[in-house]
């Protein structure tokens, strides 16, 4: 029997990489996305072409009302999003949307319940983490612990198992390995600002990592930038 | 300062009471409900009702696209709600909402992080919990020690507390705790499969044991229900 993986994808890059590497290791993929009325609505476009480009078996976008809470600049238009700080910071980001990987994740095992999936495929990264505390690995042991106990198939003995593929990543190793499982990342959208057309910034923190992932990576940069002023 | 929580608010006796006993514990009260397409929308009616009349300080409804995975009786229309089994059955239940507790529990802690909560307040309960595995005590402890790693607060060491005042209690001993903190048990509505007008069922398991509740606690139940032909 085929296995099945629910692959959350973003339209970004590091969730292509998931998928690809996901589909890689022999699981039939279940692409889903939330429109979460996020600011750039046009990463949904790119989590469309990511994932049929990849050939995932179908694509969900979940209508998600969590700019009805407020509190970041990827949900809440009143909070400008900021441009890339040289400096190291431990403080955690004001682009942190609240509990976000919890709420992505919950979902997701909702339904790899229904489809009685095997696994669930996340893109998170600790090392180039921005500092959002649900990108850890002892985050995500812990919800592993508590999705068995969640689910029919955790009580059963039989859990759905929350893969991490990047998790201890490079942006580098990243593209790299995306590439040679034939990731098109010029379908990939990245940026926390970008324009109608799907452009990006190249200036929020997003931008500067996926530009110097590239550029340490040696690949030529496929993404289309706002031209500058 | 005052102490504020999120507690979340379905509509049905037992959230009811969880909201009246965290007021009692002298928390400002934000209530969440969600328009998951239920079957039973007449259950937001109730849940603002029931907001309003406990005094929460704000309500929020969020729309969830749940009924897009399908799988339960409760948001798929093609499968029926079934009646009561007087059998013990250990089987989950068709009305099981796949990884509901979770989603919901998870959008609750992102809504907590905003407002900058002390405690989520959910009214599971593990005596009548019909088979569902995340009503049990040991899911709430994992789920806590999640979210702890999740958060903000968890990693500064000031955890959001996820409380659960009913989940050793008996739907009588729930009862008579609402009833002595002044819950109207009228505004409330438990029913998997009401009519347009709110009105129960009678039939089906929650109206069973709701019904068996006041019953038991020898209290008038001021339930409307669907008159029988």
């Amino acid at each position: 029997m085929t296995k099945k993986a629910v692959v959350l994808v973003s339209g970004g890059l590091d969730s292509a990489t998931a998928l690809a590497i996901a589909r890689d290791q022999g699981y039939d993929c279940y692409a889903l996305s939330f429109d979460y009325e996020q600011r750039h609505q046009v990463e949904l476009e790119s989590a469309r072409k990511v994932a049929a480009s990849l050939g995932a078996v179908d694509h969900k976008v979940v209508r998600l009302g969590l700019s009805d809470f407020g509190g970041s600049a990827l949900t809440d238009h009143a909070i400008d999003v900021p441009r890339h700080q040289e400096e190291e910071s431990v403080e955690i980001p004001v682009t942190y949307v609240p509990a976000r990987n919890t709420v992505f994740l919950s979902l997701a095992l909702g339904w790899a319940e229904v489809l009685d999936a095997d696994a669930i495929f996340i893109g998170v990264n600790a090392v180039d983490y921005s500092g959002y505390p649900d990108c850890r690995p002892e985050y995500i042991a812990a919800f592993q612990t508590m999705a068995n106990l969640a689910t029919k198939r955790g009580v059963e003995g039989n859990p759905i198992a929350i893969e991490t593929p990047l998790i201890s990543l490079t942006k580098v190793e990243i593209i790299r390995q995306g590439i040679a499982l034939g990731v098109d990342y010029g379908l990939t959208l990245s940026c926390y600002a970008p324009d109608e057309e799907g452009r990006a910034c190249g200036e929020c923190d997003s931008c500067y990592l996926r530009k110097q992932g590239f550029e340490q990576a040696d690949v030529a940069d496929p993404t289309r930038y706002i031209p500058t002023k």
